[in-house]
Protein backbone atom coordinates (compact mmCIF):
# COMPACT_ATOMS: atom_id res chain seq x y z
CA UNK A 1 0.00 0.00 0.00
CA UNK A 2 1.18 3.57 -0.67
CA UNK A 3 0.46 6.09 1.69
CA UNK A 4 0.72 9.85 0.82
CA UNK A 5 0.19 12.60 2.50
CA UNK A 6 -1.81 16.14 1.14
CA UNK A 7 -1.75 19.60 2.75
CA UNK A 8 -4.53 21.66 0.65
CA UNK A 9 -2.23 25.12 0.22
CA UNK A 10 -5.14 26.85 -1.00
CA UNK A 11 -8.39 25.62 -1.86
CA UNK A 12 -7.28 24.91 -5.67
CA UNK A 13 -3.91 24.16 -4.78
CA UNK A 14 -2.44 20.94 -3.15
CA UNK A 15 1.12 19.57 -2.31
CA UNK A 16 1.79 15.76 -1.56
CA UNK A 17 4.57 13.42 -0.31
CA UNK A 18 4.85 10.26 -0.18
CA UNK A 19 4.86 8.58 3.69
CA UNK A 20 6.95 5.89 4.82
CA UNK A 21 5.36 5.64 8.05
CA UNK A 22 2.74 7.32 10.87
CA UNK A 23 4.75 7.32 13.37
CA UNK A 24 2.49 8.81 15.92
CA UNK A 25 -0.99 10.94 16.17
CA UNK A 26 -2.66 12.15 19.06
CA UNK A 27 -5.26 14.95 19.47
CA UNK A 28 -4.43 17.53 22.10
CA UNK A 29 -6.49 19.84 23.76
CA UNK A 30 -5.61 22.31 21.20
CA UNK A 31 -5.41 20.47 17.79
CA UNK A 32 -4.19 17.65 16.45
CA UNK A 33 -0.45 16.54 16.03
CA UNK A 34 0.96 14.16 13.77
CA UNK A 35 4.77 12.69 12.88
CA UNK A 36 5.04 11.26 9.44
CA UNK A 37 8.20 9.60 7.92
CA UNK A 38 8.66 10.39 4.42
CA UNK A 39 10.94 9.58 1.33
CA UNK A 40 11.73 12.84 0.51
CA UNK A 41 11.78 15.24 3.92
CA UNK A 42 12.62 12.63 6.84
CA UNK A 43 10.46 13.18 9.26
CA UNK A 44 7.58 16.08 9.34
CA UNK A 45 5.56 17.08 12.38
CA UNK A 46 2.07 18.38 11.50
CA UNK A 47 -0.44 20.39 13.48
CA UNK A 48 -3.57 20.25 12.36
CA UNK A 49 -2.57 18.73 9.42
CA UNK A 50 -0.04 21.31 8.14
CA UNK A 51 3.13 21.35 7.91
CA UNK A 52 4.95 22.66 10.15
CA UNK A 53 8.76 21.43 10.45
CA UNK A 54 10.42 19.20 8.31
CA UNK A 55 13.93 17.33 8.46
CA UNK A 56 15.30 18.06 5.52
CA UNK A 57 14.73 22.07 5.25
CA UNK A 58 13.61 23.36 9.40
CA UNK A 59 17.95 24.68 9.60
CA UNK A 60 15.76 27.73 6.60
CA UNK A 61 13.03 28.69 9.24
CA UNK A 62 15.17 28.32 12.19
CA UNK A 63 18.35 30.27 11.19
CA UNK A 64 16.47 32.81 9.78
CA UNK A 65 14.11 33.10 12.98
CA UNK A 66 17.06 33.46 14.97
CA UNK A 67 20.18 35.03 13.39
CA UNK A 68 19.05 37.78 11.70
CA UNK A 69 18.15 39.23 15.18
CA UNK A 70 20.96 38.02 17.15
CA UNK A 71 23.33 39.36 14.70
CA UNK A 72 21.76 42.94 14.89
CA UNK A 73 22.04 42.53 18.54
CA UNK A 74 24.43 40.67 19.46
CA UNK A 75 24.18 41.87 22.44
CA UNK A 76 20.85 39.90 23.52
CA UNK A 77 21.09 38.44 26.73
CA UNK A 78 16.81 37.22 27.59
CA UNK A 79 14.93 35.81 25.07
CA UNK A 80 11.01 34.81 25.20
CA UNK A 81 10.43 32.42 22.52
CA UNK A 82 6.31 31.91 22.17
CA UNK A 83 5.22 28.70 20.27
CA UNK A 84 8.10 27.13 18.81
CA UNK A 85 6.93 23.51 20.69
CA UNK A 86 9.43 21.54 18.12
CA UNK A 87 12.75 23.29 19.89
CA UNK A 88 14.47 24.13 16.56
CA UNK A 89 14.59 28.06 17.57
CA UNK A 90 15.50 27.48 21.25
CA UNK A 91 18.62 25.10 19.67
CA UNK A 92 19.58 28.07 17.56
CA UNK A 93 19.59 30.37 20.08
CA UNK A 94 21.33 28.30 22.36
CA UNK A 95 24.51 28.33 20.16
CA UNK A 96 25.13 31.73 21.21
CA UNK A 97 27.09 31.94 24.99
CA UNK A 98 26.15 35.57 25.24
CA UNK A 99 22.13 34.41 25.97
CA UNK A 100 22.04 34.22 29.53
CA UNK A 101 17.89 32.90 29.93
CA UNK A 102 15.43 31.74 27.12
CA UNK A 103 11.76 31.34 28.38
CA UNK A 104 10.14 29.58 25.93
CA UNK A 105 6.13 29.69 26.60
CA UNK A 106 4.18 26.84 23.98
CA UNK A 107 0.56 26.01 24.80
CA UNK A 108 0.49 22.39 23.41
CA UNK A 109 3.31 20.31 26.04
CA UNK A 110 1.85 17.48 23.24
CA UNK A 111 3.84 19.39 20.68
CA UNK A 112 7.15 19.35 22.84
CA UNK A 113 6.52 15.68 23.70
CA UNK A 114 5.85 14.35 20.14
CA UNK A 115 9.32 16.42 19.29
CA UNK A 116 11.12 15.29 21.60
CA UNK A 117 10.52 11.55 20.40
CA UNK A 118 10.55 11.78 17.26
CA UNK A 119 12.59 14.79 16.16
CA UNK A 120 15.45 14.76 18.58
CA UNK A 121 17.08 17.26 15.09
CA UNK A 122 14.74 20.09 16.83
CA UNK A 123 14.17 19.51 20.32
CA UNK A 124 17.58 18.41 21.80
CA UNK A 125 18.74 21.46 23.07
CA UNK A 126 14.75 21.80 25.16
CA UNK A 127 16.83 20.59 28.06
CA UNK A 128 19.89 23.30 28.01
CA UNK A 129 20.04 24.77 31.35
CA UNK A 130 18.97 28.40 30.32
CA UNK A 131 16.24 27.10 29.38
CA UNK A 132 12.74 27.26 31.09
CA UNK A 133 9.65 25.80 29.45
CA UNK A 134 6.43 27.26 30.23
CA UNK A 135 3.06 25.26 29.21
CA UNK A 136 0.95 27.89 28.89
CA UNK A 137 -0.65 30.61 26.91
CA UNK A 138 1.85 32.64 25.30
CA UNK A 139 -0.79 35.64 24.83
CA UNK A 140 -1.68 35.69 28.44
CA UNK A 141 2.11 35.12 29.50
CA UNK A 142 3.49 38.38 28.12
CA UNK A 143 0.13 40.36 29.91
CA UNK A 144 2.19 41.45 33.13
CA UNK A 145 5.52 41.66 31.69
CA UNK A 146 7.59 44.71 31.81
CA UNK A 147 10.60 45.73 30.30
CA UNK A 148 12.25 41.67 30.51
CA UNK A 149 13.30 40.25 27.29
CA UNK A 150 15.84 41.55 24.69
CA UNK A 151 14.10 39.41 21.85
CA UNK A 152 10.70 38.25 21.47
CA UNK A 153 10.77 35.88 19.05
CA UNK A 154 6.68 34.66 17.82
CA UNK A 155 7.27 31.23 16.33
CA UNK A 156 3.52 30.37 15.70
CA UNK A 157 1.34 28.53 13.49
CA UNK A 158 -1.22 30.47 10.93
CA UNK A 159 -3.63 32.85 12.80
CA UNK A 160 -6.36 29.84 12.65
CA UNK A 161 -6.55 28.20 15.83
CA UNK A 162 -4.32 28.07 18.53
CA UNK A 163 -1.80 30.93 17.25
CA UNK A 164 -4.82 33.34 16.13
CA UNK A 165 -4.34 35.45 19.15
CA UNK A 166 -0.54 35.96 18.28
CA UNK A 167 -1.60 38.33 15.29
CA UNK A 168 -3.96 40.53 17.21
CA UNK A 169 -2.55 44.28 18.17
CA UNK A 170 -3.13 43.47 21.88
CA UNK A 171 -0.56 40.96 22.05
CA UNK A 172 2.02 42.92 19.76
CA UNK A 173 1.38 45.76 22.43
CA UNK A 174 1.85 43.14 25.50
CA UNK A 175 5.21 42.30 23.59
CA UNK A 176 6.48 45.60 23.05
CA UNK A 177 6.21 46.29 26.89
CA UNK A 178 7.67 43.14 28.04
CA UNK A 179 10.65 44.34 25.82
CA UNK A 180 13.73 46.35 26.87
CA UNK A 181 15.11 49.55 25.71
CA UNK A 182 16.49 47.93 22.25
CA UNK A 183 14.09 45.01 22.22
CA UNK A 184 13.31 43.10 18.87
CA UNK A 185 10.57 41.53 18.08
CA UNK A 186 10.63 38.52 15.44
CA UNK A 187 7.26 37.05 14.38
CA UNK A 188 5.70 34.28 11.55
CA UNK A 189 4.53 36.50 8.81
CA UNK A 190 3.19 34.10 6.44
CA UNK A 191 3.52 34.01 2.60
CA UNK A 192 2.81 37.31 0.23
CA UNK A 193 1.64 34.98 -2.33
CA UNK A 194 -1.62 33.06 -1.77
CA UNK A 195 -4.21 35.63 -1.10
CA UNK A 196 -5.56 34.23 2.64
CA UNK A 197 -1.67 33.98 3.37
CA UNK A 198 -0.94 37.83 2.05
CA UNK A 199 -3.74 39.33 3.69
CA UNK A 200 -2.86 37.56 7.42
CA UNK A 201 1.16 39.49 6.47
CA UNK A 202 -0.27 42.94 5.61
CA UNK A 203 -2.60 42.84 8.76
CA UNK A 204 0.19 41.81 10.94
CA UNK A 205 2.73 44.18 9.54
CA UNK A 206 0.15 47.17 10.30
CA UNK A 207 -0.53 46.55 13.60
CA UNK A 208 3.24 46.38 14.22
CA UNK A 209 3.45 49.53 12.49
CA UNK A 210 1.48 51.33 15.21
CA UNK A 211 3.42 49.96 17.94
CA UNK A 212 7.19 49.61 16.84
CA UNK A 213 8.91 52.45 15.72
CA UNK A 214 11.09 50.03 13.21
CA UNK A 215 9.04 47.86 11.45
CA UNK A 216 10.90 45.57 8.11
CA UNK A 217 9.36 42.23 6.73
CA UNK A 218 12.47 39.50 5.57
CA UNK A 219 12.03 36.77 3.14
CA UNK A 220 13.37 33.28 3.01
CA UNK A 221 12.81 29.96 0.66
CA UNK A 222 11.06 27.66 2.85
CA UNK A 223 10.13 24.61 0.24
CA UNK A 224 7.56 23.30 2.29
CA UNK A 225 5.57 26.28 3.19
CA UNK A 226 3.32 27.20 0.70
CA UNK A 227 4.18 28.76 -2.10
CA UNK A 228 7.87 28.51 -0.92
CA UNK A 229 8.21 32.15 -0.07
CA UNK A 230 7.57 32.79 3.47
CA UNK A 231 8.41 35.67 5.84
CA UNK A 232 9.38 36.83 8.99
CA UNK A 233 8.46 40.43 10.76
CA UNK A 234 11.54 42.06 12.26
CA UNK A 235 9.77 45.02 14.73
CA UNK A 236 11.90 46.88 17.51
CA UNK A 237 11.67 49.85 19.57
CA UNK A 238 15.53 50.94 18.15
CA UNK A 239 17.58 49.13 16.09
CA UNK A 240 17.33 48.79 12.54
CA UNK A 241 18.13 45.34 10.88
CA UNK A 242 20.33 46.95 8.41
CA UNK A 243 21.74 49.74 9.81
CA UNK A 244 22.87 48.64 12.99
CA UNK A 245 23.80 45.71 11.72
CA UNK A 246 27.64 44.43 11.96
CA UNK A 247 28.35 41.86 9.49
CA UNK A 248 32.50 41.26 10.94
CA UNK A 249 30.44 41.08 14.65
CA UNK A 250 28.76 38.55 13.65
CA UNK A 251 31.30 36.32 11.43
CA UNK A 252 33.57 36.71 14.14
CA UNK A 253 31.45 34.24 16.46
CA UNK A 254 32.52 31.73 13.87
CA UNK A 255 28.73 29.92 13.94
CA UNK A 256 28.55 27.25 10.99
CA UNK A 257 24.93 28.03 9.58
CA UNK A 258 23.75 26.34 6.30
CA UNK A 259 21.02 28.99 5.46
CA UNK A 260 22.42 32.37 7.33
CA UNK A 261 24.88 34.00 6.10
CA UNK A 262 25.46 37.67 6.45
CA UNK A 263 24.86 38.51 2.55
CA UNK A 264 21.61 36.77 2.99
CA UNK A 265 20.54 38.80 5.69
CA UNK A 266 20.96 42.48 3.90
CA UNK A 267 19.20 40.53 0.97
CA UNK A 268 16.21 39.03 2.84
CA UNK A 269 15.12 42.20 3.78
CA UNK A 270 15.15 43.46 -0.41
CA UNK A 271 11.51 42.13 -0.88
CA UNK A 272 9.82 42.14 -5.00
CA UNK A 273 7.87 44.96 -5.72
CA UNK A 274 4.92 43.57 -5.01
CA UNK A 275 5.25 42.61 -1.64
CA UNK A 276 6.79 46.08 -0.83
CA UNK A 277 3.37 47.47 -2.22
CA UNK A 278 1.51 45.34 -0.07
CA UNK A 279 3.12 46.21 2.68
CA UNK A 280 3.23 49.89 2.22
CA UNK A 281 -0.64 49.98 0.57
CA UNK A 282 -1.95 47.85 3.28
CA UNK A 283 -4.00 45.82 0.76
CA UNK A 284 -3.30 43.24 -1.49
CA UNK B 1 -16.12 15.69 -12.55
CA UNK B 2 -13.09 17.61 -10.82
CA UNK B 3 -10.15 18.25 -12.85
CA UNK B 4 -6.59 18.03 -11.43
CA UNK B 5 -3.23 18.81 -12.67
CA UNK B 6 -0.75 16.96 -10.84
CA UNK B 7 3.39 17.43 -11.10
CA UNK B 8 5.89 15.16 -10.10
CA UNK B 9 8.58 17.36 -8.51
CA UNK B 10 10.10 14.30 -7.63
CA UNK B 11 9.40 10.45 -7.08
CA UNK B 12 8.19 11.62 -3.56
CA UNK B 13 6.39 14.87 -3.90
CA UNK B 14 3.91 16.20 -6.14
CA UNK B 15 1.93 19.27 -6.67
CA UNK B 16 -1.85 19.84 -7.46
CA UNK B 17 -4.18 22.22 -8.91
CA UNK B 18 -7.62 22.48 -9.34
CA UNK B 19 -8.51 22.75 -13.37
CA UNK B 20 -11.67 24.64 -15.57
CA UNK B 21 -10.80 23.49 -18.08
CA UNK B 22 -8.47 21.43 -20.48
CA UNK B 23 -7.94 24.17 -23.30
CA UNK B 24 -5.16 22.46 -25.46
CA UNK B 25 -3.06 19.36 -26.39
CA UNK B 26 -0.88 18.72 -29.17
CA UNK B 27 2.20 16.60 -29.65
CA UNK B 28 4.68 18.12 -31.38
CA UNK B 29 7.94 16.88 -32.61
CA UNK B 30 9.69 17.59 -29.93
CA UNK B 31 7.45 17.22 -26.97
CA UNK B 32 3.71 17.16 -25.55
CA UNK B 33 2.03 20.86 -25.30
CA UNK B 34 -0.46 21.59 -23.21
CA UNK B 35 -2.69 24.65 -21.68
CA UNK B 36 -5.03 24.35 -19.35
CA UNK B 37 -7.29 26.97 -17.30
CA UNK B 38 -7.00 26.48 -13.46
CA UNK B 39 -8.72 28.19 -10.32
CA UNK B 40 -5.72 29.58 -8.86
CA UNK B 41 -2.85 30.01 -11.48
CA UNK B 42 -5.26 31.13 -14.20
CA UNK B 43 -3.80 29.89 -17.42
CA UNK B 44 -0.76 27.45 -17.73
CA UNK B 45 1.68 25.98 -20.57
CA UNK B 46 3.13 22.77 -19.95
CA UNK B 47 5.57 21.01 -22.33
CA UNK B 48 5.95 17.12 -21.61
CA UNK B 49 3.70 17.77 -18.33
CA UNK B 50 5.68 19.95 -16.68
CA UNK B 51 4.61 23.58 -15.25
CA UNK B 52 6.67 26.36 -18.01
CA UNK B 53 4.15 29.45 -17.75
CA UNK B 54 0.99 30.42 -15.45
CA UNK B 55 -0.31 33.68 -15.50
CA UNK B 56 -0.23 34.32 -11.79
CA UNK B 57 3.75 34.18 -11.46
CA UNK B 58 5.33 34.51 -15.02
CA UNK B 59 6.24 38.06 -14.37
CA UNK B 60 8.40 37.04 -11.81
CA UNK B 61 10.36 34.49 -13.97
CA UNK B 62 10.31 37.03 -16.61
CA UNK B 63 11.27 40.29 -14.70
CA UNK B 64 14.06 37.85 -13.59
CA UNK B 65 15.74 36.46 -16.47
CA UNK B 66 15.55 39.56 -18.39
CA UNK B 67 16.05 42.75 -16.41
CA UNK B 68 19.28 41.87 -14.33
CA UNK B 69 21.13 41.46 -17.57
CA UNK B 70 19.39 44.93 -18.54
CA UNK B 71 20.60 46.96 -15.27
CA UNK B 72 24.05 46.03 -15.82
CA UNK B 73 24.80 46.72 -18.95
CA UNK B 74 21.89 49.23 -19.82
CA UNK B 75 23.91 49.68 -22.90
CA UNK B 76 22.73 46.21 -24.44
CA UNK B 77 21.43 46.61 -28.36
CA UNK B 78 21.20 42.81 -29.71
CA UNK B 79 19.88 39.97 -27.70
CA UNK B 80 19.73 36.46 -29.37
CA UNK B 81 16.73 34.35 -26.92
CA UNK B 82 17.11 30.73 -27.05
CA UNK B 83 14.17 29.13 -26.04
CA UNK B 84 11.14 31.08 -24.48
CA UNK B 85 8.49 30.20 -27.23
CA UNK B 86 5.94 31.71 -24.73
CA UNK B 87 7.25 35.06 -25.34
CA UNK B 88 7.35 36.38 -21.65
CA UNK B 89 11.42 37.21 -22.13
CA UNK B 90 10.84 38.66 -25.21
CA UNK B 91 8.28 41.44 -24.23
CA UNK B 92 10.53 42.30 -21.27
CA UNK B 93 12.85 42.78 -23.14
CA UNK B 94 11.06 45.19 -26.09
CA UNK B 95 10.35 47.64 -23.06
CA UNK B 96 13.79 48.97 -23.92
CA UNK B 97 13.83 51.91 -26.52
CA UNK B 98 17.34 50.69 -26.58
CA UNK B 99 17.31 47.50 -27.83
CA UNK B 100 17.61 47.59 -31.30
CA UNK B 101 17.12 43.88 -32.40
CA UNK B 102 16.02 40.24 -30.34
CA UNK B 103 16.24 37.08 -32.44
CA UNK B 104 14.33 34.40 -30.72
CA UNK B 105 15.30 30.76 -31.64
CA UNK B 106 13.00 28.42 -30.30
CA UNK B 107 12.75 25.26 -31.60
CA UNK B 108 9.53 23.98 -31.50
CA UNK B 109 7.02 26.28 -33.08
CA UNK B 110 3.51 24.57 -31.67
CA UNK B 111 4.75 26.04 -28.16
CA UNK B 112 4.80 30.09 -29.91
CA UNK B 113 1.52 28.82 -31.42
CA UNK B 114 -0.01 27.73 -28.36
CA UNK B 115 1.29 30.79 -26.64
CA UNK B 116 -0.15 33.14 -29.19
CA UNK B 117 -3.61 31.39 -28.96
CA UNK B 118 -4.07 30.80 -24.87
CA UNK B 119 -0.99 33.02 -23.42
CA UNK B 120 -1.60 36.65 -25.14
CA UNK B 121 -0.11 37.68 -21.34
CA UNK B 122 3.14 36.69 -22.33
CA UNK B 123 3.07 36.71 -26.25
CA UNK B 124 1.78 40.25 -26.90
CA UNK B 125 4.79 41.30 -27.81
CA UNK B 126 6.71 38.56 -30.36
CA UNK B 127 5.25 40.56 -33.19
CA UNK B 128 7.86 43.68 -32.36
CA UNK B 129 9.65 44.95 -35.36
CA UNK B 130 12.93 44.69 -33.34
CA UNK B 131 11.77 40.35 -32.80
CA UNK B 132 13.17 38.26 -35.28
CA UNK B 133 11.44 34.47 -35.09
CA UNK B 134 13.38 31.44 -35.62
CA UNK B 135 12.13 28.21 -35.33
CA UNK B 136 15.04 26.21 -35.52
CA UNK B 137 17.74 24.25 -32.90
CA UNK B 138 19.18 27.07 -30.51
CA UNK B 139 22.45 24.90 -30.33
CA UNK B 140 22.87 24.87 -34.21
CA UNK B 141 22.04 28.54 -34.25
CA UNK B 142 24.68 29.74 -32.40
CA UNK B 143 27.68 27.57 -33.80
CA UNK B 144 28.58 29.58 -36.63
CA UNK B 145 27.99 33.20 -34.56
CA UNK B 146 30.92 35.53 -33.68
CA UNK B 147 30.62 38.70 -31.80
CA UNK B 148 26.98 39.60 -32.44
CA UNK B 149 25.21 39.79 -29.06
CA UNK B 150 25.36 41.66 -26.39
CA UNK B 151 22.94 39.44 -24.54
CA UNK B 152 22.49 35.67 -25.10
CA UNK B 153 19.11 34.70 -22.64
CA UNK B 154 18.77 30.56 -22.00
CA UNK B 155 15.24 30.45 -21.65
CA UNK B 156 15.45 26.41 -21.80
CA UNK B 157 13.78 23.42 -20.44
CA UNK B 158 14.95 21.47 -17.83
CA UNK B 159 18.13 19.38 -18.78
CA UNK B 160 15.94 16.52 -20.14
CA UNK B 161 14.63 16.05 -23.29
CA UNK B 162 14.96 19.27 -26.51
CA UNK B 163 16.77 21.21 -23.32
CA UNK B 164 19.40 18.74 -22.88
CA UNK B 165 21.76 20.41 -25.48
CA UNK B 166 21.47 23.85 -24.42
CA UNK B 167 23.56 22.87 -20.73
CA UNK B 168 26.43 21.85 -22.49
CA UNK B 169 30.13 22.98 -22.41
CA UNK B 170 29.74 23.46 -26.51
CA UNK B 171 26.91 24.97 -26.53
CA UNK B 172 28.54 27.85 -23.83
CA UNK B 173 31.75 27.87 -25.95
CA UNK B 174 29.66 28.76 -28.62
CA UNK B 175 27.58 31.27 -26.60
CA UNK B 176 31.11 32.58 -25.39
CA UNK B 177 31.98 33.14 -28.77
CA UNK B 178 28.73 34.68 -29.89
CA UNK B 179 28.46 37.14 -27.64
CA UNK B 180 30.39 40.83 -28.09
CA UNK B 181 33.27 42.34 -25.47
CA UNK B 182 30.85 43.30 -22.71
CA UNK B 183 28.69 40.30 -23.32
CA UNK B 184 26.44 38.65 -20.86
CA UNK B 185 24.52 35.36 -20.45
CA UNK B 186 21.92 34.42 -18.44
CA UNK B 187 20.99 30.39 -18.08
CA UNK B 188 17.94 28.65 -16.75
CA UNK B 189 19.60 27.33 -13.57
CA UNK B 190 17.44 25.03 -12.41
CA UNK B 191 16.91 25.27 -8.36
CA UNK B 192 19.58 24.15 -5.38
CA UNK B 193 16.69 22.29 -3.29
CA UNK B 194 15.81 18.99 -5.14
CA UNK B 195 18.91 16.49 -5.57
CA UNK B 196 18.42 16.01 -9.30
CA UNK B 197 17.91 19.92 -9.92
CA UNK B 198 20.91 20.88 -7.77
CA UNK B 199 22.81 18.11 -9.52
CA UNK B 200 22.22 20.18 -13.07
CA UNK B 201 22.00 23.64 -11.52
CA UNK B 202 26.00 22.32 -10.30
CA UNK B 203 27.21 20.98 -13.58
CA UNK B 204 26.00 23.96 -15.65
CA UNK B 205 27.35 26.57 -13.27
CA UNK B 206 31.03 24.38 -13.52
CA UNK B 207 31.12 24.19 -16.78
CA UNK B 208 30.39 28.27 -17.45
CA UNK B 209 33.35 28.69 -14.89
CA UNK B 210 35.17 26.78 -17.19
CA UNK B 211 34.73 29.35 -20.05
CA UNK B 212 33.70 32.90 -18.68
CA UNK B 213 35.70 34.97 -16.15
CA UNK B 214 33.30 35.93 -14.41
CA UNK B 215 29.89 33.91 -13.10
CA UNK B 216 27.36 34.02 -10.81
CA UNK B 217 24.22 32.31 -9.71
CA UNK B 218 21.27 34.50 -8.90
CA UNK B 219 18.17 33.58 -7.11
CA UNK B 220 14.42 34.28 -7.24
CA UNK B 221 10.93 33.17 -5.37
CA UNK B 222 8.99 30.90 -7.93
CA UNK B 223 5.98 29.52 -6.81
CA UNK B 224 4.84 26.91 -9.20
CA UNK B 225 8.49 25.54 -10.29
CA UNK B 226 9.72 22.90 -7.49
CA UNK B 227 10.68 24.15 -3.98
CA UNK B 228 9.48 27.76 -5.39
CA UNK B 229 13.21 28.32 -4.87
CA UNK B 230 15.12 28.92 -8.28
CA UNK B 231 17.96 30.06 -9.53
CA UNK B 232 19.56 31.90 -12.96
CA UNK B 233 22.73 32.03 -13.96
CA UNK B 234 24.89 35.19 -15.00
CA UNK B 235 27.93 34.68 -17.24
CA UNK B 236 29.80 37.90 -18.45
CA UNK B 237 33.19 38.30 -20.59
CA UNK B 238 33.53 40.97 -19.00
CA UNK B 239 31.01 42.68 -16.37
CA UNK B 240 29.88 41.83 -13.07
CA UNK B 241 26.40 41.86 -12.16
CA UNK B 242 26.83 44.24 -8.84
CA UNK B 243 30.06 46.25 -9.18
CA UNK B 244 28.88 47.24 -12.72
CA UNK B 245 25.10 47.80 -11.63
CA UNK B 246 24.22 51.42 -11.60
CA UNK B 247 20.78 51.30 -9.63
CA UNK B 248 19.98 54.84 -10.22
CA UNK B 249 20.83 54.87 -14.17
CA UNK B 250 17.98 51.97 -14.01
CA UNK B 251 15.76 53.54 -12.02
CA UNK B 252 15.57 56.49 -14.12
CA UNK B 253 14.44 54.33 -17.17
CA UNK B 254 11.22 54.39 -15.13
CA UNK B 255 10.11 50.69 -16.41
CA UNK B 256 7.58 49.54 -14.36
CA UNK B 257 8.38 45.78 -12.63
CA UNK B 258 6.39 43.74 -10.34
CA UNK B 259 8.99 41.85 -8.64
CA UNK B 260 12.28 43.35 -9.59
CA UNK B 261 13.79 46.23 -8.51
CA UNK B 262 17.14 47.55 -7.67
CA UNK B 263 17.61 46.05 -4.45
CA UNK B 264 16.22 42.72 -5.01
CA UNK B 265 19.32 42.76 -7.99
CA UNK B 266 21.57 42.59 -5.21
CA UNK B 267 19.76 40.79 -2.58
CA UNK B 268 18.87 37.94 -5.51
CA UNK B 269 23.25 37.45 -5.31
CA UNK B 270 23.18 36.47 -1.81
CA UNK B 271 22.56 32.65 -1.84
CA UNK B 272 22.24 30.57 1.41
CA UNK B 273 25.42 28.95 2.51
CA UNK B 274 24.55 25.36 1.37
CA UNK B 275 23.88 26.73 -2.11
CA UNK B 276 27.22 28.61 -2.11
CA UNK B 277 29.05 25.57 -1.04
CA UNK B 278 27.32 22.81 -3.50
CA UNK B 279 28.69 25.87 -6.32
CA UNK B 280 32.16 26.15 -5.04
CA UNK B 281 32.53 22.58 -3.95
CA UNK B 282 30.88 21.53 -7.27
CA UNK B 283 28.94 18.56 -5.16
CA UNK B 284 25.76 18.44 -3.67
Amino acid sequence: MELWYTEEHTDYAKFSTKVKKHLYSEKSPFQQVDVIDTYEYGKILTLDGLVMVTEKDEFIYHDMITHVAMATNPDIKRVLVIGGGDGGTVRELTRYSTIEKIDMVEIDELVVKASKEFLPITSNKLDDERVTLYFEDGIKFVEDKENQYDLIIVDSTDPIGPGEGLFTREFYRNCFKALTENGILVNQNESPYYERDAKAMIRATGKLKDIFPTVEVYQFHMPTYPSGHWLFGFASKKLHPIKDFDADRWNSLNLKTKYYNTDIHVGAFALPTYVKEMIENGTK
